[in-house]
Order: structure tokens, then C-alpha cells, then sequence
């Protein structure tokens, strides 16, 4: 196991009429910016409960943030915070609402003339403005973490930030709210999630058996429980294992004292920003030609989540991680998520030569757990998963 | 699964080397109460060690905190965090130590004039003075809780105490620290994080999956490390899974949305005050007669378990539970302790009645997840663990 350290001060008050707590949790002189998405918490009640927990609190809205949130956007955020002296953060929302929410945190009280900085020179913020969340949609973690990933379209950058001053104070977490998801939405946190983990997982041995069998916990859960969550009847027992696994994913836990490798991430990122594909459908299109390209350095893992996971039995390691592969990426199509980028786009020629360019270009000459992962290795992924 | 609340802001400092960053963790401007037990730490290096990384700050020391930390003892410390100013405690120890700091902890800014009323009117610390520790015996998981139990020989009682300011600032885990534990504790350390687990998982099912999957990796973990801890040869990668195993078993994460028993604990505590039996023993002693007197209401998790964590495959659940509950007793054997109450002392007639008594003197009257068990119950149990 490798030495870490693991600090995670977030408040989870989790389960059925928990949207009510708010305003236990906000000080009752706090003057609050409320900020949400496109305005689905409108149709779905979730507005209202908030409203009305909120109901002796100064609270001033702001709604109307992307998914992939947006720099403008944001700075016209910031610029209610600062006229009218907000104090005190609340996102409802999914990742996106929560990301942008961050970044208002850390640029709220930061001091140079620019917020862009905090993204372009990586500024850690130690000590934001407080905010709390309500997540509406389970996927990305961001509830129980410190960090964001904030888009600016004018120069097509997509920059993440961080910084222990950038956990929620609390975040509500009400299962309920899975009822009203559409199920591409579910359907994504459910591979953003299991994705999650195996970024987290998928690299090599350094016996952190606790690490590896809470890895393997997330996806066994998120397995288990697919079927129900996108079954049109709502099961609250699911949405609450569903919800509970998406924010241990990507909590920080399981990934403390392993190597980590997120390279799919780094790809599917570029997908997006090039063809507008679902993030998670992204990570699902990288996924199995990034585990082919590197099979000789991840097969022992790959048994191992073969045999733990999937109950893979037969063959030597090289046949169950095979077979582990294929079962991914069967378990994404389970999903009705498709997993070849020519399933998404006819325009697919040359992407894997512009992605490795980008790479090259951005100096990111060494992805992945063995900082081994050159633009060539990645052109040839993204070739093998078109 | 039920509602919960969850937050734990210990910082976890985990791996070889790191006791040397107590100083990046203390205030340069802290004048701080060094606190420790019978003094092995002087014998295993880890008192040099942490002396050395306190040279630049202002330190007293207070040793002799004896294993189920006595309240005169800690009466004493805290005169001296009173008359010499102290503003900061460090620990150094096992549970004894770190719980007997807790107390400290919340004593030192107690207004009351008896300190004794924190456990007796089980008074929750909100804010209580800072402290870290150095954990150097992995098994009650105190370094990332903020429970403590406080022992008063005069009146031959053990309280409980806590209070969401009563969590570490930060705890270092060096599992080099394992290297000088004498084997009686190490079995000691391995009994007590198992028993954790099963008092917060072999109960009833609220599917919660995630929560059994997260127990019964660390019942995995703690089974196939065992040997390897008990062998004479220290090995630091199974030490470092034992150290962060006792951690992650009693930090509330497992618990959290389940329900949970504890009635293992609180019959074994008696043994612990009427014959000095080794907590974990007394543990080990109970465990199996509990399980067969309550197999009606816990046979289907203990089934599971005995399933997943012991791959019994055979017979129906009654079989697997029954199986499942010879593996546990086996499982304490291989450690060396032994689990009739028999074993220990040939005085033990009329113990069942003596527990039960006191349970029933105590307004004990209903104890287990279902708040069913009876001080007869009790004696029934506790008969059939002679």
C-alpha cells in the first residue's frame, strides 16, 4: 500500500424528507445564492422543498447553469455574489450545478483580478465560501468531493481545480429524487460511476486488499441494482444503493494509498469536446480498447475483477481478464449505452490523430498509472475503439 | 436502507515515515500535552520519533495512561493542562490512550465543576480542546471516531462518551508501528475489528448493499492477513491492510444506514470487569452463543456472510448460517483465543445471573437491533458461553 493522506470533512445527510435539514445546516443569518440548472427542479418538486426549507433564509436564485458549466456563465453568477454581498452557497443540482458552485467558492474570495487563473494556473483554494448541496442527479461524486471541472467555450478549454477548501459543508442526498431522472441521465451515472471505480482500480497490484475489495464493493452494487434503477417503476431501495455508490466512487476513499489512472477520462473528455457525446457514453466508448491496448499491464487486475466481479471462473489470467473486458463492456450496453465511437458519429476519420495531437500539444506526453501513455498509445486507443 | 447522517473530518495520515509530520499539523504556537501509556513507546522508537518531530514546539508530558483509561489517572492530566496552559494534546497510544484524551479533550473546556458528569450525564462534546494522535495499536479504531469509554475503578463503572468535537484533528497510521506489538495484542487488535464489524452487519437486512459489501471486505481482509500478522516475521503490506482495516471498521462508515447490535459488546464489557478478561477475549467468548441463541432473527445475514466471506456454497440458509457461525469460532482459535468463558477462569458459576442482574439494575431491559434482548436473554447467552 502506499502512504497517503485522507481528510474528507463533507456533512452527507442521506435518505427519505432529508431536503428539509437545509436549514439546519445554513446559519440563519447567511445571505444565500441559490443556483440550479436548466430548470428541471421546477417540474419535479425538488425547487419547492427547497424553497420552503429555505423559507427564513435570505436566499436570492440563480438558475440557468449547463451541464459542462460554463465560465460566462459563472462570472455573471459572481457577479451576484459580489453586489449583493452574498455569504453562503447553495447548489441543487447535479455534477454540473455543483462543479460551477465550487468555482463561485473559490472565486468568491479569490484575490487576484482574473478567476480564470484558479482554473489555468491551478491555484488550490484553501478556504472558499461556504456552500452546501442538494443533489439531484447521482453520478459524478461531486457531492463529497473537492474538486470541478469548469468549461469556457470562447477557447474550448476544459480545466479541473481543487482544494481542501472546496468540500460541501453538507450535501442532502434524498433518494426520492431518482424518480424523476430520464433514464439516459440514469443510465450515465451508472456508467459514470462504475467508471469511476475502475479508474480508481484498474492499474496494478500494491496489496491494498481493503482499497481493492471497497472497489470492487461500488461495482458489484452498481451491477446488482442497474436492472431496477432503469426499470420505468421507481425502487427507492435501489436509488439508495445507486445514490450511496455514485458518491463513494469519487469520494477520494477508495483511490487513498493505490495507483490511479484515469486516462479513460483524459480521452473521453476530448470526445466530448469534439462530437458533444455524453460524458459517460465516452468513457464507455475508451473503455475496452484502452484495456486491449494495455493488457499486458493490467491484465492481473483485470482477473482479479474477473473473478470478483463477474465471477469469472475458467481459464488462466489471461482468459478471465479477457473475459472481464468483455463483460464491461457488455454490462455498458446492458445499459443501452454504445460503445464504439462510430455508433455516435459517421465523421470518426482522423479523431485519434487530432486527440493525440491535442495531447502532444498540451505537453500531456504520459497518461495513465505508469506515466507510459504517449499521443502515440492513445491515437491507437481511440483508433481501436472506433 | 435507513436515513443517516455521516461526516467524519479526521485527517488520516497513513504510511511509512510519516510520524514525522506531527509538526506540519500542530500550531508552531501550541504548547502541547504529550500523552502516553506504560511506556513501550520508549522501548519501540516511536517515543524518539515523535520527540524529534516536536523539537520546535513547546511540550509537557504525561505518561501511565493504563488500558481501560482510569478517571483518577486522567483527573491528574488534567490538572496539568489547567495549571500549565496546555492548548493542545497529542496521543500516542491505542485506544486506551486516545479514548483517555478524548476525555481530556472535552474536560479541558467543560464548564461544569465535575468532569465525571461528561459520562454520567452523557454530556456530547460540540467543541472540545484539539488533538492528534499516533496510533501504535490498530484495533479500536478511536484515531478516526470521536467515541471514548472512560473507566472509574472506585465505583466499578465504564461509561461511554462523545461528541462530534471529540474527532482527532488528524491521526497518523505508520503500520512500521505493528513491527514491536506483542503477538497476544496483535490477535487482540485482529479479534476487536472483527467483532466492530459484526456488531454493525450481522444483524437484519435493510438492502443496504453497499454498507455489507464495505463489511464484509474488511471481514475478507482481516481473515487472509491474520496469519501473515501473527507470523513472527514482520511483513509492513499486511500490516498496513491490518492498520487501515481496524481504521475504516469503527470510523461510523459501515454503520451508517444499517441497523447494528452492540449486544456482543456490552455482555463482553462485564466479563472485562468481573474477571479482567481481555476485551477482545470477552468478545470471542460471547459471539458464538449470541449468534445461536438469536439464529431465528439473524440466520439470513449470517447466511450471506457465511456465503461471501467464508464461500461456504452447501445446504440452505440454515445450514450456511449454522456454518458460517463454526467458521467465526474457528477464526478466533487460529488467533490463539479461546471462547468459553471456561477457559479463562474456573469460577464462573453464577456469571450469567451476575450479568443479568446487573443489566437489570442498570435499566438494561432490551439490548440487539431489534431492542429485544432481555437481561434473562442475556443470562441465557451468557450460560451458554461457559
Amino acid at each position: 500500500m502506499n502512504n497517503f493522506e485522507f481528510k474528507n470533512p463533507t456533512k452527507i445527510i442521506f435518505g427519505k424528507d432529508t431536503i428539509k435539514k437545509i436549514n439546519e445546516e445554513i446559519p440563519a443569518d447567511a445571505k444565500v445564492l441559490l443556483l440550479y440548472g436548466g430548470g428541471s427542479i421546477k417540474k419535479n418538486g425538488i425547487y419547492n422543498q427547497v424553497k420552503e426549507a429555505l423559507a427564513n433564509i435570505d436566499v436570492i436564485e440563480f438558475g440557468g447553469i449547463p451541464a459542462n458549466p460554463e465560465y460566462a456563465t459563472l462570472l455573471e453568477a459572481l457577479e451576484v455574489i459580489k453586489t449583493k454581498n452574498i455569504t453562503y452557497l447553495l447548489a441543487v443540482g447535479g455534477g454540473s450545478v455543483i462543479d460551477g458552485t465550487k468555482f463561485l467558492s473559490a472565486a468568491a474570495v479569490y484575490e487576484g483580478k482574473t478567476p480564470w487563473d484558479i482554473l489555468q494556473k491551478n491555484i488550490r483554494t484553501e478556504k472558499g465560501m461556504l456552500f452546501g448541496t442538494v443533489l439531484t442527479l447521482p453520478a459524478t461524486g461531486s457531492e463529497m468531493n473537492s474538486g470541478a471541472v469548469i468549461t469556457r467555450k470562447e477557447t474550448k478549454e476544459k480545466l479541473a481545480m481543487g482544494g481542501p477548501g472546496l468540500f460541501p459543508q453538507f450535501s442532502i442526498l434524498d433518494p426520492e429524487v431518482v424518480k424523476s431522472i430520464p433514464q439516459r441521465q440514469l443510465a450515465n451515472g451508472l456508467a459514470d460511476a462504475f467508471t469511476h471505480v475502475l479508474e480508481q482500480y484498474m492499474t496494478y497490484s500494491v496489496d491494498a486488499k481493503l482499497q481493492d475489495r471497497f472497489a470492487e464493493s461500488i461495482l458489484q452494487t452498481l451491477i446488482e441494482i442497474a436492472p431496477t434503477i432503469l426499470n420505468d417503476e421507481f425502487d427507492y431501495k435501489a436509488a439508495s444503493n445507486f445514490m450511496w455508490s455514485c458518491t463513494m466512487a469519487l469520494n477520494g476513499l477508495i483511490q487513498k494509498g493505490v495507483p490511479t489512472d484515469w486516462a479513460i477520462h483524459a480521452i473521453g473528455h476530448e470526445l466530448t469536446a469534439l462530437y458533444g457525446i455524453d460524458h459517460a457514453r465516452t468513457l464507455a466508448i475508451i473503455t475496452e480498447s484502452h484495456y486491449k491496448h494495455n493488457f499486458e499491464t493490467k491484465k492481473d487486475k483485470l482477473a482479479q475483477y474477473g473473478e470478483r466481479v463477474w465471477n469469472i471462473t475458467e481459464g488462466n489470467v489471461d482468459d478471465k481478464a479477457q473475459a472481464a473486458i468483455k463483460k464491461t463492456t457488455a454490462f455498458f450496453k446492458s445499459l443501452g449505452i454504445d460503445t464504439k465511437l462510430s455508433d455516435y458519429t459517421s465523421d470518426y476519420e482522423g479523431t485519434a490523430k487530432e486527440i493525440a495531437k491535442r495531447f502532444t500539444d498540451r505537453g500531456w506526453l504520459a497518461l495513465g498509472e505508469h506515466q507510459s501513455l504517449s499521443p502515440e498509445k492513445v491515437e491507437k486507443i481511440v483508433e481501436m475503439a472506433y
